[in-house]
């Protein structure tokens, strides 16, 4: 077990609610398509940009400590440059504090929350942020209904410091695995080097978001499947012993997956999405802050992380809380 | 210390040169300008994308071993999503091995080589490959000709392995701040959800570089040469134990002010600026596999990493090889 405690929550939701009546006239399919097909009734629409979301849910989180490193695990950045950690850290006024980011799109807040108990671990850092920040809705294609429907705005955060001895609270186990041959079935195709914005051939589809649903979910089902299995079994669980499973809100079907066919109790599941979307990189966090809202987990409780990102890649946590 | 070793070193340079002569005619300064301004007398300009290119510095470097980690630790991503990393795995001919980005803009190399260590001192990775490729050459602003000038393509890689209990290789400190009231002076405003490409707002050089190189240069001569007494200090060395001293390169006048301010002798300092520009985040990696290639150290020789990156930040890192 890699020791640390989660010293700190705090999320953002923006509090523009747009419906899906509303969002039916932008994408020209009637509102139950929309909630059938995404199982998204509703999502927050922001009006300030990742940075100050970001730092919004951090102030919580914080309450008053300031964090030795600030890693801003997001799925998508403010700016090519400088990354979004600097913004972060400007809107929260600290100067001199290291910062980076951490991208590995949804899974970005996952990734950073192994890395941070890696550096935990050796004492390099002691008092870890960790800010997930998505405005999803400003890259929504509206000519792919489907995508546009998942998509929503939040941020999130955590504090991460070292557990005492007698605290028995950290990481039990952490897997990821990409495959690139699903690599086109999330883009966002423009902002790089490969399609630049003064490019000729970039169209203005390649700015926005684009998923091949159906596709993902087919690759993504048997994989995060075969996931659970082997986490379970290498670490000597029963399902019942997951007290809790904080999954990425990918969308509808994604989350009721893990109940229809993971054979997780429903209301082990943290679902939020039909009232928050899929806020990317944020989604998991968000969840996470949610359920610490709600009193859903208690110390020594193992909560279950785990998601798809777009790679396609595969990555879990198994956290004693 | 951090045990670790670098057993691969690759580096890619786009085979196509563009001289001050040839620049000259884009920014409309002469060319006796761009040398004496920036100290680049030519560039590497590659047709290529980044992805293409780490993969072949990656080659190099992996010479046949198969990672289980890959880092892409890059300036500026191929594309929004996914990360770069992906596309890298891509055209290695991997599937199925964890990949993510680390962005620290110019540090970036050094935060993956800090973070990589962090993973195999937990032995959770054990043969990390890091890449860092950056074709800067398509952000360059002609009517800034100052940044216009310094920036060139380049790609460098290294793989990474725990070292043996008789080895005595490692990270023997490592150190990073971050100043965001340094966060506008080196930018690419557009391609993210401030200045979408879309906006009517968005200008055409918000999607291209911009940097305020004097007052840079301003804010980053004391706060490196502040870093070096520091790490010196906290190490017990003196400036002659340092072997070699590999630093980013930000610029002509950045490089040679570790001689001429920070009392390093030339012949010490790793300075290929003149033939290969900024290279963004591969700059540093690239100077290191130069160095390599070129047998200017060997086992036991103590490297000194350091740099500045868009933030401000600062890192360095002290390296027993």
């Amino acid at each position: 077990m890699i020791n640390l405690k989660i010293t700190g929550f705090g999320h953002y939701l923006p509090s523009k609610i747009e419906t899906s009546d509303e969002l039916s006239k932008k994408i020209n399919k009637p509102s139950d398509w929309i909630i059938s097909k995404t199982g998204v009734q509703e999502r927050r629409i922001s009006d300030i940009d990742v940075d100050l979301m970001g730092a919004k849910a951090a102030k919580i989180a914080l309450d008053g400590k300031v964090p030795d490193l600030i890693l801003n695990a997001s799925g998508v950045g403010k700016q090519v440059i400088p990354d979004t950690s600097v913004f972060i850290q400007k809107e929260l006024g600290f100067e001199g504090i290291p910062s980076f980011s951490i991208h590995a799109t949804c899974l970005s807040f996952l990734v950073a929350l192994h890395t941070a108990a890696n550096f935990i671990s050796q004492s390099t850092y002691k008092k870890i942020l960790i800010v997930s920040s998505d405005r999803g809705t400003r890259g929504r294609n509206f000519n792919e209904p489907e995508s546009a429907a998942l998509l929503g705005d939040a941020a999130a955060a955590i504090l991460v410091e070292p557990a005492l001895e007698n605290e028995d609270s950290g990481i039990l186990d952490f897997s990821m695995k990409t495959w690139p041959k699903g690599s086109h079935l999330t883009e966002v195709r423009g902002g790089g080097t490969n399609l630049h914005p003064h490019d000729k051939e970039t169209k203005f589809d390649d700015n926005l978001f684009s998923m091949n649903g159906p596709m993902i979910y087919k690759m993504a089902r048997k994989t995060v499947y075969n996931q659970i299995q082997e986490d379970l079994k290498n670490n000597n669980l029963k399902i019942d012993d997951i007290n809790l499973l904080v999954p990425h809100q990918a969308s509808g079907l994604a989350v009721k997956a893990y109940s229809k066919f993971g054979g997780f109790k429903e209301d082990r599941v943290v679902n939020i999405i039909d009232k928050t979307g899929n806020c990317v990189a944020a989604s998991l966090p968000l969840a996470l802050s949610l359920a610490y809202s709600d009193n859903r987990f208690k110390k020594g409780d193992i909560i279950y992380f785990i998601g798809t990102g777009a790679g396609l890649s595969v990555a879990s946590c198994l956290f004693r809380y």
